[in-house]
C-alpha cells in the first residue's frame, strides 16, 4: 500500500471512499489539489491512485500534515472509530458529510469543540457522478468562520451554501428535503404507470413532466409564503376543489385495478382538512392537520 | 338581458360562464374574435360585456350562428341539460373542456357523432388567471381532423397539444397529472411545515427549491424510461437507500410531533418494494406494487 510518509502535507485529506467519499476525492485531485485518502480497507483508498490520490494508512499522520479534512462515511460510528485512533489535533478544519441525524450532528459539534477542531457538518443532495459538476448541491451547517475557511475549497465539489451556524441545520434541511423528494418521485411512479397502462404516448407524458416541473416550483414558493405567514386563502383553487380531483383520479386508478398508495394518503389529508373546516381555503392549508 | 338577433354570427360561442368559461370568453375577445356567451343564469354571461363579449340567451340561434362551440360547465350533466334545447345542428365543431372521466368524454363523442357534430374534449391543466399567457396549459384529444379544425383558435388560449385520437385521453391525462401533482404538493407541505417549525430561514428553503425542481424534472423523465421499457435496475441510488432516507425522516417528523400521512405511505410502498426483492432496484422498481 501506498503510504504518506511521516511529514507529508497535503491540501485535503478525504475519510472515507465508498461511492461518494471517492467521488469527493476525485473532485479535488481533478481540480488540482493534492489529496489523501485513508479508507478502513485500504483497497478503495488505493483504486483512487489513478486520479492522483495518494492512499494514506496512518491516519493520525496524515491528519498532522492535512489542514481540511473531509469525512465521508456510512455512519457516524465508523467516523467515531476511525478518529479514535487519533491524539492530538492541530486545529484541523473536519468538514463532516456522513449522513447524520440533527441529534448526531450536535454531538459531533461537541466532541469537536472538545479536542480543538473546527467542525462542518454537510449534507450531499446529489448523486456520486454529479459531484464536482453544476448538477451537484451541498449544503454546509456550523460556525460561519469554520465555513469560510473551507468554503472556497468546498466549493470545488459544486454548488454549495452555508445554511446556518446550528450544526444540525444541513441535516434538517436533507430530512426535509427527502420528505419532499421521495413522496414526489413516489408519485410520480403512480401517475407514470397509470398513463403508460392507459398507453398515453411517451411524448405526451415528457411535454407534460416540463409543464408540471413548473407548476411544482411555483406551489414549492407559495407554499413557504403560505405556512410561515399562517395564511392559507385562496381565490383561484380551493381544497375542496383538489379533493375532488384528488377523489376522481382515486377512482380511475381503481378502475386500472392500481394501488396508488401516495394518492390515497393525499385524499387521507385533505379530507382530514376538510374536516376541519378548511375546504374553502387553499391547498396548503393540509399544514394544519399535520 | 343582450340578446343576440337572429342572424347574429360569431367567431365563437362559449357555453358556461363559470370562473374558467368566463376566463376562456376573455381570452378569446382579447385576441379580438367575435365572441358570443351562453350561461343558464344569465349575469354570469352578462358581465363579460365589458370585455367586448356579447351574452346571449338563445342557445340554439347561437349555435345556428357560430362554427365553434366551447363549452366549460361544472358538469356533464349540465352540458346534456343546455344542449337538449338544441333540435338542429350545422356540422359545428364543439370543444368540451367540461372536467370528465375518460367514460364522460367517451360517451360525449358518441353523442356528438349521432348529431353530426365534431367534436374535441379537452382538459385545462392552469388556473383561470393563467388563460391566455404562456403559463397556461390544454391539451385536447378526439379526431385528428377536429384539432386541425380548432388549432389556430384554441392556441389563443395558451400552450396547447393534441394527445390523441381517442377522446377519454385528455381525462386521463388530467387525472395522472392530478394523481402527480396533488401528492407533490402535499408533500410540500409536509417537508415545509417540519423545516418552518425548526426554523429553516426562508432564503434557504427557496434555494433549495429551485434545485429540487430540476432533480425532479430529472425523476420525471427517468420514470417514463424506466416504467415504459420495465427496467428498474440504477447504479447510483437503490430503492433501499432510498427506504432508509425516509426512515429517518419518519423519525425526525415524529420527534416534531408530526404526522407525514404522504411519507408514511411512501414507507409503506418502499416497504412492500423491499418485500418483494426489489431493495437493490432504483427507486421506479415501486412500479411493480402499485
Amino acid at each position: 500500500m501506498t503510504t504518506a510518509d511521516n511529514g507529508a502535507t497535503f491540501d485535503v485529506l478525504v475519510v472515507g471512499c465508498g461511492f461518494m467519499g471517492s467521488a469527493l476525492a476525485r473532485a479535488f485531485a481533478g481540480s488540482g489539489l493534492s489529496v489523501a485518502a485513508w479508507n478502513r480497507t485500504s483497497e478503495r483508498a488505493e483504486a483512487l491512485s489513478e486520479a492522483g490520490v495518494v492512499a494514506v494508512s496512518d491516519l493520525a499522520a496524515a491528519v498532522q500534515g492535512t489542514d481540511l479534512v473531509v469525512v465521508c462515511m456510512a455512519s457516524y460510528d465508523n467516523v467515531y472509530s476511525a478518529m479514535e485512533s487519533i491524539d492530538t489535533w492541530r486545529g484541523n478544519l473536519i468538514v463532516n458529510l456522513t449522513t447524520a441525524t440533527p441529534e448526531q450532528s450536535d454531538s459531533f459539534a461537541r466532541w469537536a469543540a472538545a479536542r480543538g477542531i473546527e467542525a462542518l457538518d454537510g449534507s450531499i443532495f446529489n448523486y456520486p457522478f454529479e459531484v464536482g459538476t453544476p448538477d451537484a448541491y451541498l449544503v454546509y451547517s456550523g460556525p460561519l468562520s469554520a465555513w469560510m475557511r473551507g468554503k472556497s475549497v468546498l466549493e470545488l465539489l459544486g454548488p454549495s451554501r452555508h445554511v446556518s451556524s446550528s450544526p444540525g441545520s444541513s441535516s434538517e434541511l436533507m430530512l426535509g428535503m427527502v420528505a419532499y423528494l421521495v413522496p414526489a418521485i413516489s408519485s410520480v411512479v403512480e401517475a407514470t404507470t397509470y398513463l403508460a397502462r392507459r398507453g398515453m404516448p411517451r411524448e405526451v407524458l415528457l411535454g407534460v413532466a416540463d409543464y408540471l416541473t413548473e407548476s411544482l416550483k411555483k406551489a414549492m414558493r407559495g407554499a413557504v409564503d403560505a405556512i410561515e405567514r399562517d395564511e392559507q386563502d385562496t381565490d383561484q383553487a380551493t381544497l375542496e376543489n383538489f379533493a375532488e380531483s384528488v377523489e376522481s383520479a382515486l377512482v380511475a386508478f381503481a378502475a386500472e385495478g392500481l394501488n396508488p398508495r401516495l394518492l390515497r394518503a393525499t385524499e387521507d389529508t385533505l379530507m382530514a382538512a376538510r374536516d376541519l373546516g378548511l375546504g374553502e381555503r387553499g391547498i396548503f392549508a393540509q399544514t394544519k392537520v399535520l
